[in-house]
């Protein structure tokens, strides 16, 4: 089924320990469509600006990505952001942010777009989220991201937007900094109880969690040696996970679960290389044998 | 089979955010024994004070737990320990540490115990572990635990110890100490090229990793939204991991990794209330109801 995705598309500096990568393809819809794409037709809502190199739209649409609703903005400047890992790589620090023309980010979407199934609702302000939900009332299951600046300034909207989506994902210090309770479990089903009828919390190097109202449960991250660059790792699950749901067309436990798997894996294919370097190299079968180790590695 | 244990037996006084508990029974060989006892017999080597409170022998005595290898020491104190928890129940400080008798434990085995054939060397230092290891020169399987002291004070015997025992667990900060390098995965394969033939690092809430020379797994935590003391999660860990193995009679690579999710879910009781209380609550048929739980959260 159609998988719509509005989020940001962006040009990224990354610094790690040992290298660097400056003005490479990055932003959460980008991750998330070329994740998405190895099950399942995208389409893409995002903004750049006249900066962003043509070569990046050839690279998603040759995967399958609509980009009819990525608007080009003329003398406009795309979406900058330089970020620095630490030693441990979890934990960065934002050397610079610039919105540019994100800022005034207003999506209007395509007849034919408003008809899509499965939504997505990468990172934006809730006010821009809710926007974006307005505008596809049909939808079988819209799914959310938030982050730590919405959670602190926007927590109205936060709330308004929580009891009108199906799903969350967030990552575990969102969850901590929302609830004000340590402890995960508790955590995410008190978010759970503020709207969203699932809640999935990302934990990095330690996997995922997920919360209904008749589960909880816990997958480990696939344990690979190299991780080169965890930028959009968040984004590349969620594409994983939203892309299964759409290519299957329901959202049953039973798929959801599975769709939580294949999240967790395109994101352990992610951080092995930058920008979206490891995911160019990969292919449905790859993703598959990854599944058949994982599926190996969790039963006893 | 026979499994013995040598390690500290305690009093701590435990703070958390919200409660706290003082002089109560804690040390890694209390820990270890009271949840190897779900399993098999348990031989316990260790010492305490005459201050040592005798219901705490009744209590391991009990659960069919050797304490003929438990000295007293007459007009000594017990091994005392205070810590307190931060907000997030993963961080704590020591306070205070008195290794009181246990400052000059010189544990010599009878001749009954060095015929074991499952060996479990808890906390002390790698020499004491090298002397305990070599009275028990036909034992199947040997497996150490070590602390951050060891590794910063006692790099040579424990390098020594290494190459001699068949396994060892060890915290997720510790590997990363040890190996300095912050990726787990590739931490755990060069502690295990160092000697054991097996590694696990713990990494509390977040479960658990396993590495050999032909395998890689992590098993996540059992999701309890209880955690109200985590002392002695690590010990039960071991404790439930080793009471399987020895129960079962062999350490095949299925065995090891059933006895490793059983390790998971006993430390997941543990720390659901103060020292060893949660474990009085429960039976074996308590950890395998949540074993077939585990299994199902772990299958799609």
């Amino acid at each position: 089924m159609s998988l719509l995705v509005v989020g940001t598309v962006a040009l990224d500096s990354v610094e790690t320990p040992t290298d660097r990568r400056d003005h490479v393809l990055g932003g959460s819809a980008s991750f998330f469509s070329y994740a998405a794409s190895y099950f399942t037709p995208v389409r893409l809502v995002g903004v750049v600006g006249e900066d962003f190199p043509p070569e990046h739209v050839a690279l998603l649409k040759s995967r399958n990505i609509d980009t009819a609703g990525l608007q080009v903005v003329k003398g406009g400047k795309t979406f900058y952001w330089r970020g620095k890992y630490m030693p441990n790589m979890n934990d960065r620090e934002t050397m610079e942010v610039h919105l540019n023309v994100f800022g005034d980010f207003n999506p209007v979407l395509s007849e034919e777009f408003r008809r899509s199934k499965f939504l997505f609702l990468a990172n934006g302000t809730p006010g821009i989220q809710i926007q974006v939900l307005d505008q596809v009332p049909g939808c079988t299951l819209a799914v959310a991201d938030t982050m730590d600046l919405w959670i602190q300034t926007q927590h109205e909207d936060l709330m308004t937007l929580f009891k009108r989506i199906d799903g969350l994902v967030m990552n575990d210090s969102e969850a901590r900094l929302l609830t004000g309770d340590e402890n995960l479990v508790r955590a995410g089903h008190a978010v759970r109880k503020m709207g969203p009828k699932f809640v999935v919390i990302k934990k990095g190097e330690h996997g995922a969690m997920f919360f209904s109202e008749h589960e909880t449960y816990v997958m480990p991250a696939y344990p690979t040696p190299q991780v080169i660059d965890p930028t959009g790792a968040g984004d590349s699950f969620a594409g994983g996970m939203m892309g299964y749901l759409a290519e299957r067309g329901n959202c049953e436990p039973r798929t959801l679960k599975q769709a939580l798997a294949y999240g967790v894996l395109v994101a352990s294919f992610t951080v092995e290389d930058f920008s979206l370097d490891r995911m160019k190299q990969i292919e449905r079968p790859d993703l598959d044998r990854r599944m058949e180790a994982y599926k190996q590695m969790l039963s006893f």
